[in-house]
């Protein structure tokens, strides 16, 4: 290490970070020092190593990106969506590491062969424990992603075991490997989506999980601490989608305000042009609303009751499907439950609105002779919206990830839109019924 | 292993699990391979194996109770409510055990030193490399939860240094571990919060942090294949909060419904009442609205963006907040953003409206000579109610979490109840001031 001509520690810039144009993060990142800057890198996510690069000289860049282990690289590289500097990036890598990062490249980066790494150790089954260990010791001088496990493999490279480092380190010397190693290894396949792998990771607490393609032939492993990053991304898109927007994919205070307008705009317009249909459907109930405007008063309560219990249902079985938890299989299930469930909650808010119209009329007298018509209408069109919209709810999710979507678009905003309008015409509907003869 | 009765798979038990009753659990249980068994339970959330121990005679809760680690064992314990089954279960451990479970106990279960395994490596800084490789190799035969890195303390128990098995791997043996161990180590206070962690863990890329006490002695260590499993339930909880409920803090095909109802009532009956205001604001109005019919027609289309957007604020800054992205010092940022956002948003639904209502009018002459009135009055409220929506909803989590409660709980539909109040107001209010002398 050279004497330090640092003004600079690395926290102090990853505080500034988000605040700082491009030319300003790279005189931040060069007050650093070597050791501290390497470590500051491999930290920051693709897209910032990717800017980062892009403000540098040929020469600087050639050699940051040599830092970077080939699955950090490739994940660089497809940040980048232009051919042209993508094969420039490459092109700065020496040949081993070049050929590495372009098979990774053929994955889309959500799956497990995009979230792989090919650094790992590869043992034969019929080498000594002590061939093992020595072999490996060798081998971690080089780059190696993990050494805590090494995976057996057979002539074709189609994985036969796996064995720790622990397990190495308590058997005898002399044992053959396939005595020593556990057969019955859990992997997964190179199209697996990474909530996919993640859950595998979760359940079986694993360190690393190894990637195999439809031949059982070993492709790479997606360790434990590449995961975690995926599955708090994975949630912050979904509760982002959850909350009826585009999934931002940046910090929020690192997103530029037109970005991120940009990102809210498309659903809010979206969820606009859908709730004008309400304008519509109480235009057609006008000429009611006109002989009892008293009506008019419980639109918002009623709506949003449908409203809140259809965004209460989406949001679980968003979730739960997300978890992997409830698949498409179970649709049946969920809407028993959930027509169940709304039942039970509308009772629950018909009683409470009830008694709640009952009280106003005998404090204030608001809503004179007829209240308790007017208090049975508002009572049965809860029980009739919250049972809908928990219906409506629940189902959503399954419906678009039928349609091969992602079901958290099933935000609730969107199921409270798609309510709303039902939500009126159930009131209504009600209503003529109810007061027939008496308001209406 | 003896010649297998098995007549069930660990999977298949894992698909039924959610359907079973406690003694048709046991019973499948008891049908798995002692191997499988193994895996089987150590797999099951920390409920779950509370409840198969309750359902076992003595001898075998004693067997089942000895196979879990410390961490798992203080964890089951703690799901236990009544401190006299908390006893006994600690009672069935052997003295070592408990030694060490109870001193798990003393920790609540959501920090640091709830989450953290007392079982690892510790070396002296004055052991040579040789020493301390054939030291760990003789611990390995014990439990150690981990042996990827070994941890360098002092002979105060104070944390001076951390050394991987790949750089003992690496270095010649007759150097001093002082000379080979990483001395910046990250480490995390006890009492951090189990989010807290999963940022360290994740943002540095670890396997694996220690945690210490104020005087910086190491206590534990937490594992990342510990944290990704609350990362995921901390995530299902925001989103599940963020949908309006409490959290289920089980599966969802797992929670009965009597629990779920129970889950989903309070905050549906909260945001329900609260909503009841809104038919006192409207009843406020009773008058203009009796005047103009029309104006109840976008009563839905107004509340609703409000909410929306509101909804769009509060779920990006909760997200943000978990993620420890913005922090309660970053407020004023926040609303200059927001209201800035706010206006941009108002803005282009309030085009929107305004087109919709125009053309309406040229295509059906459904409102009158006054439409342009109407349609100014629409655009207006649109725009306050947006921005007003927005604030309020990016507010609303650093206000509850100044009152030291969980900022999730500002979920969409809180906000949205908020704005719907507030921007009935609003919009009957611009309503008197430009229809006055036309329609009012």
């Amino acid at each position: 290490m050279t004497a330090s001509t640092a003004v600079l520690t690395p926290v102090e810039l990853r505080d500034a970070w988000s605040l700082l144009l491009p030319a300003e993060r790279l005189e931040g990142f060069r007050l650093l020092e070597r050791a501290d800057a390497d470590e500051f890198f491999l930290e920051l996510s693709a897209a910032d190593q990717a800017q980062l690069l892009e403000s540098m000289p040929a020469a600087e860049r050639r050699l940051w990106m040599r830092v970077l282990p080939p699955d950090d690289a490739a994940d660089l590289i497809q940040t980048v969506e232009e051919a042209d500097r993508r094969a420039e990036l490459l092109a700065l890598l020496d040949e081993v590491a070049r050929h590495e990062v372009s098979a990774l490249l053929v994955y889309a980066e959500d799956v497990a062969g995009g979230l792989m790494s090919t650094r790992f150790a590869r043992l034969r089954p019929e080498m000594t424990v002590e061939e093992a260990v020595r072999y490996l010791r060798r081998q971690a001088q080089e780059q190696l992603e993990t050494i805590y496990n090494a995976y057996v493999v057979d002539t074709g490279q189609r994985l036969v075991g796996v064995v720790s480092f622990r397990d190495l380190f308590r058997a005898p010397g002399d044992r053959a490997l396939s005595d020593v190693m556990e057969r019955d290894v859990i992997s997964v396949p190179e199209d697996l989506d990474e909530e996919g792998v993640a859950r595998i990771i979760a359940q079986h607490n694993l360190q690393a999980v190894p990637v195999v393609d439809r031949e059982g032939r070993i492709k790479g492993i997606v360790t434990v601490d590449d995961i975690i990053d995926v599955v708090r991304n994975a949630a912050t898109e979904d509760i982002q989608k959850v909350g009826g927007m585009e999934a931002l994919g940046t910090p929020y205070l690192g997103t530029g305000l037109p970005a991120m307008v940009k990102k809210r705009a498309g659903w809010l317009s979206a969820l606009f042009i859908g709730e004008m249909l309400t304008a519509s459907a109480m235009g057609h109930f006008e000429e009611e609303i006109a002989k009892a405007v008293v009506l008019a008063l419980f639109v918002p309560l009623i709506i949003s009751s449908g409203g809140n219990s259809g965004g209460q249902a989406t949001t679980l079985v968003i979730r739960a499907m997300a978890l992997g938890e409830v698949g498409l299989k179970d649709w049946w299930r969920v809407i028993r439950r959930e027509a169940m469930a709304g039942l039970a909650l509308g009772a629950l808010l018909a009683v409470i609105g009830f008694v709640r119209i009952a009280v106003w009329e005998g404090l204030f007298h608001t809503y004179g002779p007829h209240y308790l018509l007017i208090a049975t209408t508002v009572s049965i069109s809860l029980v009739g919206v919250v049972l809908w919209g928990t219906i409506a709810g629940s189902m959503l999710p399954f419906l678009i990830r039928r349609l091969g979507f992602d079901p958290a678009s099933a935000s609730a905003p969107f199921v409270a839109t798609l309510v709303d309008v039902s939500g009126l015409i159930i009131y209504f509907t009600v209503a003529a019924v109810v007061l027939r003869g008496a308001l209406l």
